[in-house]
């Protein structure tokens, strides 16, 4: 089942959001607007981490760690299951220098206070 | 939210299947009772696949390839959403000659034809 168009351009307004206020602009407290309050990440590499304080911390550590300037998301399916959707994507990363990392994702998107928001964000590389 | 105790028990016997038919006795075709016919799967170390053929044909080699001789799925949280299911759980490998993998994976569950499968498989390894 697809979704509605108010859906993806929320779901889109997100993905924008995370890609210059938070990756571009390194403004963490904009995570807030991205992922939803009890939100889980996976990352590859550690153990999982739930909650606004670890999300940030996480991906202060990550951008900074890894110098990422740049992350493209594209949506390859996504699907409304009950009042959730279920995004299956490509992440491509920049990497200061230019190296650029390829990889996959699954995000259980939720609305949260008017907002369509990362409830669950799992991701691995191509490589 | 919570999931119903018969859903739960159809979850518990699919892992189960995929446990001990497709893993520990490298029963590929019980792939069919544990994937949707058009499940995604999106890997770490390769490119999504789609479809009962390609399936088969990555835990063929993935299973043969890596030597893995015991799967383990631990289910961290499982949410009803609509009529699926979205499970956050831990993975344990065992690799020939005994050394340990921890993984963990988000798979979203759809009933078909009476069974509860994945159908759509992602994971990553916590090192």
């Amino acid at each position: 089942m697809g979704i509605p168009e108010t859906v993806s351009k929320g779901m889109q307004q997100t993905n924008a959001l995370f890609r210059s206020a938070v990756i571009q602009n390194r403004q963490i407290d904009a995570l807030d607007k991205v992922y939803t309050s009890d939100a889980r990440i996976l990352p590859p590499g550690a153990p999982s981490i739930q909650g606004r304080a670890q999300n940030k911390d996480f991906w202060q550590q990550a951008i900074s760690g890894m110098g990422i300037v740049d992350a493209e998301l594209k949506t390859v399916n996504a699907e409304a299951v009950g009042n959730d959707v279920i995004e299956i994507g490509q992440a491509t990363l920049t990497i200061e220098g230019g190296q650029m990392v390829a990889g996959k994702y699954v995000v259980h998107w939720k609305q949260e206070d008017g907002i369509w928001k990362w409830h669950t964000d799992i991701w691995n590389l191509n490589q």
